[in-house]
């Protein structure tokens, strides 16, 4: 990245900010001068939330959210649905449907999902924790709520196959056509997947 | 912003990332999960550069730049020219000028630009300090490199007023057509200024 002029102490401020996603080098010198600028009500409060954030944030054993407890809040919380289980690939997309509000079951995160472009194999996901816990008596559906792209579907289609003999029921979340969405301004898969998928009224 | 159902903890880191400059709720969310996963590489060290960041950094007494040390290294470093001071509006300009490496003088931050819009008058900005500083014997020009826009423009001419008895030149960076530039592509502005601005070849 260019020289900033700045010190040392600062170049590497901005180097490290300008890994996070989002953020190039010049919008990282950019944020760097803000954080300066706003010294007590914004990098003091960071540096110490980040601080905090690297004490105390695990991995829950359980369904590989993150949180401050293992078991996670989700886990642990006595008020949700024990009986399915919402396979995800990231952490982000637990978030993406607890905003929705529309699940309020148990989940599994699996930590990305199969490549064999990027080397990823069953064994650097989360599916043998998977595959125990749909074992589990009180489990009677695994519900996959992966990214309808081909790796998302090929880890679908691995996780049918480990959990066929667990017995539980496996759904997939619908495809078809977005709440809100013009059909001119669809892509032919979406268009074909939700035609295939049409329902009588 | 929106409930991610993260713990406390990590809403909070959030909602602190989404106060950076390029960063909204959504891509602070991507950041803060890219901080977690990457905790040891990435999460880890930016902790530490904020809070050393926090305990070190300074603003330079003399030119109003930001360092480690006070007076900065500008204007502590033996091998520049001593006898100009460049004006400029805040830290993130000086930076881009010693990125060009085209000049080697001292430099003075404003630290802002009058606005009246914003409230910003002669004694919010570092002017009194800089017309101190252009008495001193060994400065002989002053140079406003301030942004080509009404705000700049205002605050070049109270300057000019300021440093009058002062008896330094004052001279301001130029305007015309940017490296590269095509005519086609330019504003009327700038093509105005430009032509007013020609030399004999």
């Amino acid at each position: 990245m260019p020289h900033s002029s700045a010190g040392p102490e600062i170049e590497r401020l901005i180097a490290l900010l300008s890994r996070l996603p989002g953020l190039g080098p010049r919008s990282a010198r950019r944020a760097a001068l803000h954080l300066i600028r706003k010294k007590e009500m914004l990098m003091v409060p960071l540096a110490a939330a980040l601080g905090e954030a690297v004490d105390r944030i695990v991995t829950c054993h359980e369904c590989g959210n993150i949180d401050v407890s293992d078991p996670c809040a989700i886990c642990a919380a006595g008020g949700r649905n024990q009986n399915s289980i919402c396979v995800v690939e990231q952490v982000g997309d637990l978030w993406a449907l607890e905003r929705a509000g529309a699940y309020r079951g148990r989940y599994h995160v699996l930590g990305g999902v199969l490549s064999a472009l990027d080397g990823v194999r069953p064994e650097d996901l989360r599916i043998g924790r998977l595959v125990q816990r749909a074992k589990e008596a009180e489990i009677t559906e695994v519900i996959l709520a992966l990214n309808a792209n081909v790796d998302g579907q090929t880890t679908a289609h691995y996780i049918h196959d480990a959990l066929k003999e667990s017995g539980v029921q496996i759904t997939s979340i619908a495809r078809g056509v977005p709440v809100g969405g013009e059909l001119d301004y669809l892509d032919d898969g979406t268009l074909s997947a939700a035609l295939k998928a049409r329902k009588l009224l």
